[in-house]
């Protein structure tokens, strides 16, 4: 490589907190992609361009890249600082910003996350994926459903962003199960039954939580029925608390979940069981639409 | 010291996960005390003798010397487990523990927790906190308050535990607050009237809490007007939820607030702000009247 000829037209980047991910694109869509564990989390200023270049240093050129990247690497720890755009607003602003970069060969474009200023909120990612999903169904009206560790409920109407709520569950899951008391009750039984109950039990009495966590390690040491179930039900009434408190969002409305692998389907499971419906949307597909039609839009500037 | 006669009666020893404490007894009450940081979660079955030697030497004498324990030194992981006696009971139950011990000087008696089938709970400790504040107080029909890392709520009447409920409030205070992405959004200001504005979100609205905490993040993220204000707002958006599903336990009771130093202020201030009055009660007190009185009833066994 290094040839007079570029591999890709341009570089699709997903850069988040923990990992960074990087996609070769042609028009025809992807045509490579390498990933690495060198979050913004673990990086100064300095080591951003290290980190992109150690994955896409085959794919450039001659002339110089373009790279399109969304996410964290444009929070105010990160490569540089991207600012939100407040909502309500487009999901994707073009008001992009560049970092300096050493390597002549790249030209870099992050694109900003949103904010919202009642009650407080930020994105950083997500937009992308909202962009993306928007682009292949324009007329979407209702809500999407963003599992993760930080899990987005975003209401969208007429191409925009008009609300959205950040939940901590996935990271209170993690802490309760792996950092609390909690811990010695964990084992890595599964039982889908005990998950939904414990949905359920959470929608039905959310401000019943707090009481709640304790009397999963009590099971155990008691030998009461539900010992060897704690970790699905501790899902299971942080999710049904998260539903619960954003109710709503989705009661009544058109769900688009965008997620994969396991958490996505969990979330899926919560809410067909409280009579929802909703559309299963790949998010790295999602991704990649988004940084794609922000290209798009992008190109005559590039 | 190690002379014909001993230098007190007996010992009283709390001992939970993370500190030991034992004091010098005699009959007037407590003449010396220590304490160290070898808790019950850092030592081996074979190393709380040595712990508890390493403290109480100085007070042995040749007769063998009464120890009366209290805590997690009788769990399943501590030193001999002393089973859980189930509520409704009396607070401390003598179908005590002795483990077995090489100096000849001691004669050690742990003191059973309680336990509750439904909803499951346990306590180690407390009972014995419980059994002294009834020993000044024995017609006590109320509620006692018990403000902790685990913070347990205790129904009290004709002088038996007749339910309980553990909170665990205090971990998660501790997880969000250091472990969680909130720790980039906490100084060391605290604000008293963010505090009592956050007990009143969350008592008023505790379904709500999942929802709450990533905006204290974004408040800081976005120089909202309550930036600066993330820990007492956190402290008190967990306690007010804790209020919150606690009300059966409080609301138009007789309370007992037992607690020392900051944290048992705060829950003062939760339930004044909330039109109850609790009676502040010393929990070093109460632990050791409780043991006292335990001793008292052993006695003639020992």
């Amino acid at each position: 490589m290094g040839s007079e000829t570029s591999y890709a037209d341009w570089i699709a980047v997903d850069w988040g907190t923990s990992n960074l991910r990087v996609w070769a694109m042609r028009a025809s869509g992807p045509v490579a992609d390498a990933r690495s564990d060198q979050g913004m989390g673990t990086l100064e200023p300095e080591a951003f361009e290290p980190a992109l270049l150690d994955l896409i240093e085959p794919w450039l050129g001659a002339a110089p890249m373009p790279v399109i990247a969304c996410g964290m690497v444009g929070a105010k720890q990160g490569w540089a600082e991207a600012p939100y755009a407040a909502v309500p607003c487009p999901p994707v602003s073009l008001a992009t910003v560049t970092p300096n970069v050493q390597d002549r060969r790249l030209v870099v474009h992050i694109l900003p996350g949103l904010s919202q200023a009642s009650p407080a909120d930020v994105m950083r990612g997500e937009e992308t994926q909202i962009a993306g999903y928007l682009a292949d169904v324009p007329e979407f009206d209702g809500i999407l459903c963003m599992p993760g560790t930080h899990t987005k409920w975003v209401q969208v109407s007429a191409g925009e962003v008009v609300s959205f709520r950040t939940f901590m569950t996935g990271e209170m899951f993690a802490l309760l199960s792996t950092g609390s008391v909690l811990r010695h009750s964990m084992d890595d039984h599964w039982d889908d039954a005990a998950f939904q109950d414990a949905v359920r039990d959470g929608l039905s009495d959310p401000q019943a939580l707090a009481g709640r966590f304790f009397g999963l390690r009590a099971e155990g040491l008691l030998g009461a029925p539900r010992e060897g179930k704690a970790r699905a039900r501790l899902s299971g009434l942080l999710i049904g608390a998260e539903l619960a408190a954003a109710k709503p969002y989705w009661l009544g409305q058109r769900i688009a979940l965008l997620g994969s692998g396991r958490l996505a389907g969990l979330y899926a499971d919560a809410l067909t069981g409280e009579g929802a419906a909703p559309e299963m949307v790949d998010v790295t597909d999602a991704t990649l639409r988004g940084l794609t039609a922000a290209y798009a839009r992008l190109k005559d500037r590039l």
